[in-house]
């Protein structure tokens, strides 16, 4: 459920943006585009690009941004990989290709390397069936919760079959096979994790298995982490803000809610200020009345 | 180029489907599809139902072929996945998802395992960029070139940068990399890997390389196999001729010819007979006149 609340009786696109057409060019007779440039900085200007992007312009945009070489972020390629259905993360893909003129799998394999290369190649390469509970196979979901239990009690978490059913078997498929997992050997997979959490490539698989499984329990934590740090780590909190506003940002709140015991809006209201912190609260849809 | 000639002043696709409509219901009171279905048996009928089927339909319909049990057929999976355009074979993957419930990458995934899965899977799930030549970067190949060199003699086949850089760069990219190749070491990689050609695996990245590199003469190739096999191979036969005739066929017979001094079609004509035969020279573009 989206966040943003859009005025009943707003003025019309066009309207919009002939106003701000007015305000740069007619009075002041310059160029929208390079005002906007030049007026916005900081946080906020990117808060205002990555919102004014298409979904999957932004999610390229993001993607390029984690695959180079100063701002490398695999969690981030996890988390665009395994929350978005699987047809627009294609379209991102295809936006990665117009932009860069490389695909976004050459791109992580070339400047990833190891386990992490191992795990996240085939994250971003498959094309995954979005699926759903009624084609669920529960007898493979069975004997896969099995071979992940294998494998994960031999602390194997590098083995190709890990591998293979995280990256290519549909979400409600993974699904059913960690429910099984539970059910059949008494605690989740995250359990069993936790005791390698200090690991960079289990640090990976346990964000897969998230973004894949509750992606609004995902993004609170991303949320919490940023809020919560010295500083505030406004790099993922607009991120987080701007790609989900449209999504599940409603569910996302009641997470936070359930888990900081502070409304969202609240915390980022103390944690920002000025324009940007104006803007967070609109997409977060912040009742001013 | 396409082999396929249709006629001038030929019947309107409408007028051709009333007159089928007629021959079966109107004169037997029986229905098309069923009617063809019992009419038609064996090669023929495969040949017919393979060229009525929408491209993208019918490599949906070979992939799953090549994925099941008893006709498990990887050098198949090897050629859809790399002679097709990277959006077409994407669309087949889709139509495959559609079909089947499943995505060609668990299957393959699934029904493969060592070093043919080490290759194959990410070979199926990339979507490479389609890239040309103006786009490639020589210094990559340059450097890429070195790294597949060195990985080959010393036979590490399977080393990840060899099966990364096969299944992630762009077919202009890969091109500019083996052409540095040969022009660097004095061979072609192919010749490299030729005195391990009874390897499986060594021959599925023959196949790979050729496929992305030289199709039409990866094509001659199964096609004179086919031919001059005992008994005729009518299952890679019709295969070739119904996926290409509208893509390279006249291609494919420049390249047989100048391989076997024998025309393609005089080779398919002496091999076949009855209608198979007569729809697979009408694919050829056998001119009867």
């Amino acid at each position: 459920m989206a966040s943003l609340k859009i005025p009943a009786n707003g003025p019309l696109p066009e309207e919009d943006s002939e106003q701000l057409h007015k305000a740069f060019k007619a009075n002041y007779n310059k160029n929208l585009l390079n005002e906007l440039d030049k007026e916005l900085s900081g946080d906020f200007e990117r808060a205002v690009m990555l919102w004014t992007l298409e979904p999957v312009e932004r999610d390229a945009y993001l993607a390029k941004e984690s695959t180079m070489m100063f701002t490398k972020n695999n969690l981030v390629l996890v988390e665009i990989a395994c929350t978005r259905p699987a047809l627009e993360f294609f379209k991102a893909k295809q936006e990665y290709q117009a932009r860069n003129k490389t695909s976004l799998e050459e791109d992580v394999a070339y400047h990833t390397s190891g386990d992490i290369r191992k795990l996240l190649v085939p994250l971003v390469s498959t094309f995954r069936y979005d699926g759903n509970a009624d084609e669920v196979n529960m007898k493979l979901a069975s004997s896969e919760a099995k071979t992940l239990h294998k494998k994960i009690t031999e602390k194997a978490y590098t083995d190709e079959d890990v591998i293979r059913i995280l990256t290519t078997r549909s979400k409600a498929q993974i699904g059913a096979t960690l429910n099984h997992f539970k059910d059949k050997f008494g605690s989740s997979i995250n359990k069993y994790l936790k005791e390698d959490s200090e690991n960079e490539y289990v640090q990976l698989l346990k964000t897969v298995i998230k973004c894949l499984t509750y992606p609004e329990k995902y993004y609170e934590k991303v949320l919490r982490r940023a809020i919560n740090k010295v500083g505030t780590d406004e790099w993922a909190l607009t991120r987080v803000v701007t790609t989900r506003a449209e999504v599940d940002m409603e569910r996302i709140k009641e997470e936070y809610l359930r888990r900081n015991s502070v409304p969202l809006d609240r915390a980022v209201a103390n944690d920002t200020s000025g324009d940007y912190k104006d803007m967070l609260l609109a997409l977060l849809g912040y009742d001013h009345s």
